[in-house]
């Protein structure tokens, strides 16, 4: 194979023209193009999303969940779930590297993927029988592709795993939220809605390592105030249902002595935190959306109609450094460490 | 009555604690706040997705469509159409001003309400007699309310209502356009995908405006790109189909010379266009998505499997000073005019 599209498309079966995330079909060929990676697959994490939708359906049935999981993977060459439209991510060993990829693997590194499984080139050949099908995480084997433009963490070996994993699952938003604070012309007021989450959590951690002058933690009950408490991640917490946009707004606004914030962070995934994101942010300032569950009609016509002067921005999970700017954060701050541990569990 | 609320909450009917635009039902007493505006309603324009609705489920039966829109009125307190969560904008005269007001109207204006009336206070006194429900156009009388966050345009007297009206309707997309062309700090080179709607050439206006150095519009026919050609608006057009992503992108790599626009505007109101947006984009530019069918998800996972460091702006109706500078563009070049008259046709 020659060179191939930095954005996969010659990978790209069905419909002709399509971008590998909207294609029906990939075709998972192990030969690379001189620009491409190749992955020893070994386990794939579902998205949760994705894995509630196939257990829903088959009544819990893991042997009904494997083989629908190993028939999409089959007939897609991707794990792209046709009815959440989400994928997951997948961790493997780095097994060829084209002699123009610029991704700067090398083979033997153990890596996550960072890009959606839904545009991932994907082969089992293991039918997923080390799977019993009761769970996101799939012991698989066999083999994807990484394009160009694709984006893989190597694994770092001073942290447990699953707490890597977790970390880089999210860390597009602290490298984000570092961003808006930071380019600011004076230190910011920070708001983050749903602050005791992963995105949450690692988004207080950036904005204080971007200068910000005060941050704000907006949590859901008592027992996430607790957790947070101790981890000094926040200059001060604040207890309110993110859909409630007048009394958000109020509670913001008395910690932050009768200003919104300059910046606000949404990590909560429920419909319906746009207008309360609004209210709470003065003037002038940033809202930046992170949660899947953002409606753009709602913030759009919800701005407008509260004559609201304030960006807002789609949370982009890609901003260059993100991979290791999370994993620093969690490295130099053994409160935020503690917090993922305590999340991710014995697992790790 | 004392002071309102300035977002109006305290005109909410029901359910209790919600915004107006999130409310089943509004009170439109007529006794204003000190903080209150009260219009005196000459006409409504409807939403085009809220007509084409109820012109579809009356099978274009006139006399239902007035009889289902008097009913939503009278029965929320505002034209806010249930099924597409649309409303429209209404033309008016002040009739009464509290004295605790910052809109900074006078009792004889003639104005035009820039917020939607999804969340506007509405009492009709003529039953829609006036009206034979079959234009978005409603004469009727009545009156309205604008609360102290509000926003209302009085109406020029140099340009024809009905073209004032064309311009008003999407002032908030020039006005965010120049913002960000003209906080870059190298004159930036400018894609607006959509470029001969109303949104799309007052873009092109705002990008020169603030100082672009390419400014390239993409239409999707010859008809568009023959409408557009004449008007000068733009140093490039370029037809493609926005929701073919690579093509769009080859397109506008090409006329500005193999790199992505530094600020890439969507203005067409198709889904499916946030990919091809995405990959006409520079490193580090930025994207303001004005289009009400802009998926979130579609943006934030499409820029993530893309590896795209772009910013993703949604489009914020409001900016302080909208109206007044999509009025001065539209005088202060004749080819826009021209264009905008054309599109208005006989109406003005």
């Amino acid at each position: 194979m020659s060179t191939g599209s930095p954005v996969g498309s010659h990978r790209v079966v069905s419909p002709a023209g399509a971008l590998p995330q909207a294609a029906d079909r990939l075709d998972p060929d192990p030969r690379i193009a001189d620009d491409e990676v190749r992955i020893r697959v070994e386990r794939l994490n579902l998205d949760a999303a994705s894995y509630r939708q196939l257990h829903t359906a088959h009544g819990g049935d893991g042997d009904a969940i494997r083989a629908d999981v190993r028939d999409i993977i089959e007939r897609r060459g991707k794990m792209h779930n046709p009815v959440t439209g989400s994928g997951g991510m997948l961790i493997g060993t780095v097994d060829a590297v084209g002699p123009r990829s610029p991704l700067g693997l090398k083979v033997g590194q153990k890596v996550a993927t960072l890009v959606s499984l839904t545009l991932t080139p994907l082969h089992i050949d293991d039918r997923l029988e080390q799977w019993d099908g009761r769970s996101e995480q799939v012991p698989t084997s066999g083999h994807a592709i990484l394009f160009a433009r694709s984006i893989a963490a190597v694994l770092p070996d001073d942290l447990p795993e699953h707490l890597a994993l977790a970390v880089l699952d999210v860390c597009g938003a602290p490298a984000l939220v570092r961003r808006v604070v930071a380019r600011r012309a004076d230190p910011a007021t920070v708001a983050v809605i749903g602050a005791a989450g992963k995105s949450g959590s690692l988004s207080l951690a950036a904005a204080r390592d971007a200068g910000a002058a005060t941050v704000v933690a907006v949590v859901r009950d008592e027992i996430e105030d607790a957790r947070l408490r101790w981890a000094h991640l926040a200059d001060d917490i604040v207890i309110a249902d993110a859909t409630d946009p007048l009394r958000l707004a109020r509670k913001v606004d008395k910690a932050l002595d009768g200003r919104g914030a300059d910046v606000t962070v949404v990590c909560v995934d429920v419909p319906g935190c746009e207008h309360g994101a609004i209210l709470s942010t003065a003037t002038g300032g940033t809202i930046i959306f992170f949660s899947m569950a953002t409606s753009f009609s709602a913030a759009a016509l919800g701005a407008e109609g509260l004559a609201a002067d304030v960006e807002m921005l789609i949370g982009n999970g890609y901003v260059p450094g993100h991979a290791e700017y999370a994993l620093d954060l969690i490295r130099g701050n053994a409160h935020l460490k503690d917090l993922f541990i305590d999340r991710v569990g014995e697992e790790s």
